[in-house]
Protein backbone atom coordinates (compact mmCIF):
# COMPACT_ATOMS: atom_id res chain seq x y z
CA UNK A 1 0.00 0.00 0.00
CA UNK A 2 1.73 3.35 -0.72
CA UNK A 3 0.82 5.97 1.76
CA UNK A 4 2.36 9.79 2.40
CA UNK A 5 1.51 12.25 3.47
CA UNK A 6 2.52 16.23 3.62
CA UNK A 7 0.57 19.42 4.11
CA UNK A 8 -1.81 17.75 6.93
CA UNK A 9 -2.92 15.38 3.64
CA UNK A 10 -2.75 12.05 3.48
CA UNK A 11 -3.18 9.71 0.54
CA UNK A 12 -4.22 6.14 0.86
CA UNK A 13 -5.60 3.82 -2.03
CA UNK A 14 -8.98 3.78 -2.37
CA UNK A 15 -11.36 1.32 -0.54
CA UNK A 16 -14.88 0.50 -1.13
CA UNK A 17 -16.51 2.37 1.81
CA UNK A 18 -15.14 5.53 0.32
CA UNK A 19 -16.84 4.65 -2.98
CA UNK A 20 -20.01 7.04 -2.02
CA UNK A 21 -18.35 9.91 -1.24
CA UNK A 22 -15.85 10.32 -3.77
CA UNK A 23 -19.58 10.23 -6.14
CA UNK A 24 -20.07 13.26 -4.13
CA UNK A 25 -16.57 14.95 -4.73
CA UNK A 26 -16.96 14.26 -8.28
CA UNK A 27 -20.17 16.12 -8.73
CA UNK A 28 -18.68 18.94 -7.68
CA UNK A 29 -16.93 18.62 -11.62
CA UNK A 30 -19.75 17.27 -13.33
CA UNK A 31 -23.30 16.28 -12.17
CA UNK A 32 -23.91 12.81 -12.91
CA UNK A 33 -27.14 11.87 -14.44
CA UNK A 34 -29.75 11.26 -11.98
CA UNK A 35 -27.34 12.02 -8.85
CA UNK A 36 -25.16 9.87 -6.98
CA UNK A 37 -27.57 8.09 -5.36
CA UNK A 38 -28.29 6.76 -9.14
CA UNK A 39 -24.83 5.33 -9.25
CA UNK A 40 -24.90 1.28 -8.67
CA UNK A 41 -21.78 1.83 -5.78
CA UNK A 42 -21.23 -2.23 -5.73
CA UNK A 43 -20.82 -2.34 -9.66
CA UNK A 44 -18.83 0.52 -10.25
CA UNK A 45 -16.32 -0.51 -7.35
CA UNK A 46 -15.86 -3.88 -8.37
CA UNK A 47 -15.46 -2.92 -12.25
CA UNK A 48 -12.53 -1.11 -10.68
CA UNK A 49 -11.22 -2.58 -8.45
CA UNK A 50 -10.88 -6.04 -11.39
CA UNK A 51 -8.80 -3.54 -13.60
CA UNK A 52 -5.12 -4.53 -11.72
CA UNK A 53 -3.56 -2.32 -13.94
CA UNK A 54 -5.56 0.90 -12.18
CA UNK A 55 -4.66 2.88 -8.92
CA UNK A 56 -7.36 5.09 -7.42
CA UNK A 57 -6.16 7.05 -4.54
CA UNK A 58 -7.72 9.17 -2.15
CA UNK A 59 -6.21 11.86 -0.20
CA UNK A 60 -7.81 12.77 3.47
CA UNK A 61 -7.30 16.15 5.81
CA UNK A 62 -9.58 16.63 8.80
CA UNK A 63 -10.48 12.91 9.01
CA UNK A 64 -12.37 13.24 5.66
CA UNK A 65 -11.82 12.31 1.87
CA UNK A 66 -10.81 15.82 0.13
CA UNK A 67 -9.44 14.70 -3.07
CA UNK A 68 -9.25 11.91 -5.44
CA UNK A 69 -7.62 11.11 -8.51
CA UNK A 70 -6.77 8.09 -10.53
CA UNK A 71 -4.45 6.25 -12.98
CA UNK A 72 -4.44 3.78 -15.63
CA UNK A 73 -1.06 2.01 -16.40
CA UNK A 74 -1.11 1.33 -20.28
CA UNK A 75 1.31 -1.87 -20.77
CA UNK A 76 2.32 -0.92 -24.76
CA UNK A 77 2.76 -3.79 -27.05
CA UNK A 78 6.50 -2.65 -27.67
CA UNK A 79 7.22 -3.04 -23.96
CA UNK A 80 6.87 0.67 -22.59
CA UNK A 81 4.24 1.69 -20.42
CA UNK A 82 2.21 4.96 -20.08
CA UNK A 83 0.00 6.69 -17.37
CA UNK A 84 -3.31 7.96 -17.87
CA UNK A 85 -4.07 10.33 -15.46
CA UNK A 86 -7.85 10.49 -14.75
CA UNK A 87 -11.04 12.43 -12.68
CA UNK A 88 -8.67 15.14 -10.60
CA UNK A 89 -11.07 16.57 -8.19
CA UNK A 90 -10.12 18.38 -4.76
CA UNK A 91 -13.28 19.54 -2.87
CA UNK A 92 -14.05 23.32 -3.16
CA UNK A 93 -13.72 23.80 0.29
CA UNK A 94 -9.65 22.86 0.45
CA UNK A 95 -8.72 24.38 -2.38
CA UNK A 96 -5.88 26.70 -2.51
CA UNK A 97 -3.98 24.64 -0.06
CA UNK A 98 -1.79 23.19 -2.48
CA UNK A 99 -3.60 19.61 -2.28
CA UNK A 100 -3.53 19.39 -6.52
CA UNK A 101 -0.22 19.93 -6.75
CA UNK A 102 0.31 17.19 -4.42
CA UNK A 103 -2.42 15.00 -5.69
CA UNK A 104 -0.75 15.11 -9.42
CA UNK A 105 2.93 14.55 -7.75
CA UNK A 106 1.77 11.48 -5.55
CA UNK A 107 -0.04 9.87 -9.18
CA UNK A 108 3.18 11.02 -11.24
CA UNK A 109 5.48 9.14 -8.87
CA UNK A 110 3.26 6.12 -8.65
CA UNK A 111 3.63 5.80 -12.71
CA UNK A 112 7.51 6.27 -12.15
CA UNK A 113 7.47 3.47 -9.60
CA UNK A 114 5.74 1.60 -12.33
CA UNK A 115 7.84 2.23 -14.76
CA UNK A 116 6.30 4.32 -17.31
CA UNK A 117 8.24 6.31 -19.07
CA UNK A 118 5.27 9.14 -19.61
CA UNK A 119 2.39 10.27 -17.85
CA UNK A 120 -0.64 12.11 -20.11
CA UNK A 121 -3.19 13.61 -19.19
CA UNK A 122 -6.25 15.99 -20.92
CA UNK A 123 -7.78 19.46 -19.89
CA UNK A 124 -9.26 22.58 -20.28
CA UNK A 125 -7.48 25.65 -21.10
CA UNK A 126 -7.59 26.88 -17.61
CA UNK A 127 -5.94 24.34 -16.14
CA UNK A 128 -3.16 24.38 -18.74
CA UNK A 129 -0.94 26.86 -16.59
CA UNK A 130 -1.49 24.76 -13.29
CA UNK A 131 -0.18 21.35 -15.47
CA UNK A 132 2.69 23.34 -16.38
CA UNK A 133 3.64 24.10 -13.29
CA UNK A 134 3.99 20.59 -12.63
CA UNK A 135 5.96 19.73 -15.63
CA UNK A 136 3.27 18.64 -18.12
CA UNK A 137 3.09 20.28 -21.53
CA UNK A 138 0.64 20.48 -24.27
CA UNK A 139 1.88 18.25 -26.77
CA UNK A 140 -1.17 17.10 -28.49
CA UNK A 141 -5.01 17.76 -29.34
CA UNK A 142 -7.31 15.60 -26.66
CA UNK A 143 -10.20 14.29 -29.44
CA UNK A 144 -13.33 13.15 -27.96
CA UNK A 145 -16.39 11.02 -29.55
CA UNK A 146 -19.96 10.41 -27.80
CA UNK A 147 -21.50 7.63 -28.34
CA UNK B 1 -13.96 -13.07 -30.76
CA UNK B 2 -14.30 -9.55 -32.84
CA UNK B 3 -13.91 -10.47 -36.44
CA UNK B 4 -15.08 -7.91 -38.99
CA UNK B 5 -13.87 -7.43 -43.03
CA UNK B 6 -14.30 -4.68 -45.66
CA UNK B 7 -12.36 -3.69 -48.75
CA UNK B 8 -10.36 -7.01 -48.07
CA UNK B 9 -9.10 -5.98 -44.72
CA UNK B 10 -9.81 -8.34 -42.02
CA UNK B 11 -9.59 -7.44 -38.50
CA UNK B 12 -8.82 -10.05 -35.38
CA UNK B 13 -7.36 -9.47 -32.24
CA UNK B 14 -3.85 -9.37 -31.54
CA UNK B 15 -2.01 -12.91 -31.02
CA UNK B 16 1.11 -13.43 -29.48
CA UNK B 17 2.77 -14.60 -32.89
CA UNK B 18 1.78 -11.10 -34.77
CA UNK B 19 3.96 -9.30 -31.55
CA UNK B 20 7.67 -8.97 -33.48
CA UNK B 21 5.06 -7.87 -37.44
CA UNK B 22 3.59 -5.60 -34.83
CA UNK B 23 6.23 -3.57 -33.19
CA UNK B 24 8.08 -3.57 -36.72
CA UNK B 25 5.28 -1.60 -37.83
CA UNK B 26 4.92 0.96 -35.03
CA UNK B 27 8.25 1.32 -35.95
CA UNK B 28 7.37 2.90 -38.68
CA UNK B 29 5.73 5.70 -36.48
CA UNK B 30 8.84 5.69 -33.96
CA UNK B 31 11.64 4.44 -33.54
CA UNK B 32 12.38 2.63 -30.55
CA UNK B 33 15.62 2.68 -28.57
CA UNK B 34 17.55 -0.55 -29.80
CA UNK B 35 15.23 -1.28 -32.66
CA UNK B 36 12.52 -3.75 -32.85
CA UNK B 37 15.70 -6.53 -31.51
CA UNK B 38 15.68 -5.04 -28.06
CA UNK B 39 12.25 -5.89 -27.48
CA UNK B 40 11.73 -8.25 -24.75
CA UNK B 41 8.80 -9.71 -26.68
CA UNK B 42 7.24 -12.54 -24.47
CA UNK B 43 7.69 -10.10 -21.77
CA UNK B 44 5.18 -7.19 -23.33
CA UNK B 45 2.85 -9.85 -24.69
CA UNK B 46 2.26 -11.26 -21.30
CA UNK B 47 1.63 -7.45 -19.39
CA UNK B 48 -0.53 -6.50 -22.06
CA UNK B 49 -2.91 -9.41 -22.29
CA UNK B 50 -2.86 -9.83 -18.43
CA UNK B 51 -4.76 -6.41 -18.50
CA UNK B 52 -8.31 -7.68 -18.93
CA UNK B 53 -9.94 -3.77 -20.28
CA UNK B 54 -7.27 -3.92 -23.16
CA UNK B 55 -8.20 -4.79 -26.70
CA UNK B 56 -5.34 -4.52 -29.26
CA UNK B 57 -6.13 -5.39 -32.86
CA UNK B 58 -4.63 -6.33 -36.05
CA UNK B 59 -5.85 -5.61 -39.50
CA UNK B 60 -4.67 -8.08 -42.42
CA UNK B 61 -4.76 -7.53 -45.86
CA UNK B 62 -2.83 -9.71 -48.64
CA UNK B 63 -1.97 -12.09 -45.97
CA UNK B 64 -0.21 -9.85 -43.84
CA UNK B 65 -0.62 -7.39 -40.99
CA UNK B 66 -0.90 -3.98 -42.61
CA UNK B 67 -2.43 -2.08 -39.10
CA UNK B 68 -2.79 -2.21 -35.66
CA UNK B 69 -4.51 -0.51 -32.98
CA UNK B 70 -5.33 -0.39 -29.65
CA UNK B 71 -8.38 0.50 -26.54
CA UNK B 72 -7.91 0.46 -23.31
CA UNK B 73 -11.65 0.48 -21.35
CA UNK B 74 -11.40 2.93 -18.49
CA UNK B 75 -13.84 2.05 -15.15
CA UNK B 76 -14.67 5.14 -14.01
CA UNK B 77 -15.67 4.84 -10.11
CA UNK B 78 -18.93 6.74 -10.53
CA UNK B 79 -19.90 3.52 -13.28
CA UNK B 80 -19.35 5.25 -16.96
CA UNK B 81 -16.83 3.78 -18.93
CA UNK B 82 -14.35 5.59 -21.35
CA UNK B 83 -12.27 4.04 -23.99
CA UNK B 84 -9.11 5.27 -24.81
CA UNK B 85 -7.77 4.77 -27.86
CA UNK B 86 -3.80 4.27 -29.14
CA UNK B 87 -0.71 3.32 -30.89
CA UNK B 88 -2.70 3.50 -34.63
CA UNK B 89 -0.85 2.72 -37.01
CA UNK B 90 -0.87 1.55 -40.34
CA UNK B 91 1.64 0.67 -42.71
CA UNK B 92 3.09 3.13 -45.00
CA UNK B 93 2.59 0.97 -48.47
CA UNK B 94 -1.31 0.50 -47.17
CA UNK B 95 -2.20 3.85 -46.63
CA UNK B 96 -5.00 5.88 -49.36
CA UNK B 97 -6.99 2.74 -48.88
CA UNK B 98 -8.96 4.13 -46.25
CA UNK B 99 -7.88 1.60 -43.47
CA UNK B 100 -7.25 3.82 -41.19
CA UNK B 101 -10.95 4.88 -41.18
CA UNK B 102 -11.83 1.32 -40.74
CA UNK B 103 -9.40 0.86 -38.25
CA UNK B 104 -10.91 3.48 -35.77
CA UNK B 105 -14.44 2.72 -37.16
CA UNK B 106 -13.72 -0.96 -35.14
CA UNK B 107 -12.21 0.23 -32.46
CA UNK B 108 -15.20 3.07 -31.65
CA UNK B 109 -17.67 0.10 -32.52
CA UNK B 110 -15.50 -2.07 -29.73
CA UNK B 111 -16.03 0.51 -27.25
CA UNK B 112 -19.72 0.81 -27.92
CA UNK B 113 -20.27 -2.44 -27.16
CA UNK B 114 -18.18 -2.74 -23.92
CA UNK B 115 -20.49 0.36 -22.71
CA UNK B 116 -18.72 3.21 -23.70
CA UNK B 117 -20.64 6.49 -23.23
CA UNK B 118 -17.15 7.98 -24.79
CA UNK B 119 -14.20 7.54 -26.52
CA UNK B 120 -11.03 9.55 -26.34
CA UNK B 121 -7.21 9.76 -27.87
CA UNK B 122 -4.68 12.17 -28.48
CA UNK B 123 -3.37 13.02 -31.89
CA UNK B 124 -0.93 15.53 -33.47
CA UNK B 125 -2.89 18.75 -35.30
CA UNK B 126 -1.92 17.15 -38.91
CA UNK B 127 -3.89 14.25 -37.60
CA UNK B 128 -6.96 16.79 -36.23
CA UNK B 129 -8.88 16.55 -39.56
CA UNK B 130 -8.43 13.00 -40.25
CA UNK B 131 -10.19 12.69 -36.72
CA UNK B 132 -12.61 15.28 -37.32
CA UNK B 133 -14.18 13.32 -40.19
CA UNK B 134 -15.01 10.35 -38.16
CA UNK B 135 -16.71 12.60 -35.44
CA UNK B 136 -13.95 13.02 -33.02
CA UNK B 137 -14.07 16.83 -31.89
CA UNK B 138 -10.95 18.43 -30.58
CA UNK B 139 -12.24 19.69 -26.89
CA UNK B 140 -9.11 18.78 -24.49
CA UNK B 141 -5.09 19.74 -24.41
CA UNK B 142 -3.30 16.69 -24.30
CA UNK B 143 -0.66 17.30 -21.67
CA UNK B 144 2.50 14.82 -21.23
CA UNK B 145 5.35 14.86 -18.93
CA UNK B 146 8.49 12.26 -20.19
CA UNK B 147 9.99 10.92 -16.58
Amino acid sequence: MLISGQNNLIFRPLEKEDTYSVCLLLEQLSEFPGGVDAIDIEESWNKLAACSNAYAVVGISDDKIVCYGSVIIEYKIRGGRSGHIEDIVVDQQYRRKGYGDLLITHLTDYCKAAGCYKVILDCYQETVPFYNKLHFNATHFGMSRYL
